[in-house]
């Protein structure tokens, strides 16, 4: 495996913006560069952190506090962070992972109206310092990633919310990218698959170059 | 029943205190005096914070990281709060609450050694203001509380921490306890149970009279 310090690489978006699928091409990539990787996802990740997010995911005769969520995702998170994401990136592993902290603010800070600094306070109890180093946002207007959810059948408890939230979470995503320019790499994902994929690898490999020139 | 303000009153001591015990007493002197209360535990008391509890009693083959667990016990507060103990605090009723945030100071905190400015931090987060009106303490020599919980049969994943973590236990109470004075009621409970139940229905005869006054 070639050295390279490792990445800590997050992919974001909304409901059918194409995460799985970009997520698997970017480790086809980064097996032909042979770049040591680890996939995973949030909420989840660990076998601790996949049974909270079951609690999340499911529906529930007890309605689910915001407060709640935020903290089970947060617990979760902590979990995935300390015993799956930060040993790999001390082994210099690049580490992808689907959803992070950027889908907190902007499910359970816009989205269900939480103030963004008790997302900003958890944030920093539980990451201190780590963020990840870059973002790629897959963006697509949220009618396209809506009718790509529904025909995967079922909708979870996130899923099935009114059009007008995704609304919101699409230009809560697109403000925190405008904010962070340097870390968020926005994707126009309502192309072929081909095209998405094409403009995914030029960024990778401008991210390993970076990485050599360290 | 009688009008009497709530009053939102927790129950705290280590493993073996008899706080299942003497929680039943509380409430037999509740309903003799006709007030209206609710009896109920942390971590859980709502079905998905029960769901929470079972997340951080079972043992798992992955350790919960103590940052996992301080956040869990905090979702599972937030969710008890705002779906039991709030509206019925509001109703008027008593509140009876077996274990609260004392106990996370003392398990996660000073037991697991957890700054204790983390959870005052999720404490201001979750409780806003809330806090108990009083609290309960019941007192024993570790090792009459643990020989009480041993003889209930199998021990949960913190009753079978070894004794040095009890005495921390303990002491955090206790120091607690005076640095409140006023919230805390500290009841020696290496007695007969006729005894404690005097000392406690005497001190729920003086805050019952409190509420008359207000």
């Amino acid at each position: 495996m070639v050295k390279i310090p490792g990445r800590f690489i997050t992919i974001e978006g909304g409901e059918g913006a194409g995460k799985s699928t970009h997520i698997e091409l970017i480790v086809q990539w980064l097996n032909a560069q042979g770049i040591d990787h680890l996939r995973t996802r949030e909420p989840g990740g660990t076998p601790l952190a996949e049974e909270v997010r079951k609690l999340l995911l499911e529906r529930h005769d007890e309605p689910l506090q915001p407060m709640t969520e935020l903290l089970l995702i947060f617990a979760a998170r902590a979990q995935h962070l300390q015993t799956l994401i930060e040993p790999a990136l001390s082994r210099g592993q690049w580490v992808l992972c689907e959803r992070f902290t950027d889908s907190t603010y902007v499910y359970q800070g816009c989205g269900r109206g939480l103030p963004q600094e008790n997302v900003a306070t958890l944030e920093a109890l539980v990451q201190g310092s780590r963020r990840p180093d870059y973002t790629f946002l897959l963006d697509v207007p949220v009618e396209v990633g809506l009718r790509r959810a529904a025909k995967r059948g079922q909708l979870d408890r996130f899923e099935s919310e009114p059009a007008v939230f995704f609304h919101k979470i699409r230009n809560a995503y697109l403000e925190r990218a405008r904010r962070e320019p340097g870390r968020f790499l926005v994707i126009d994902a309502n192309r072929a698959a081909r095209e998405i994929a094409r403009d995914i690898e030029t960024t990778l490999a401008r991210i390993a170059g970076e990485g050599r020139n360290v």
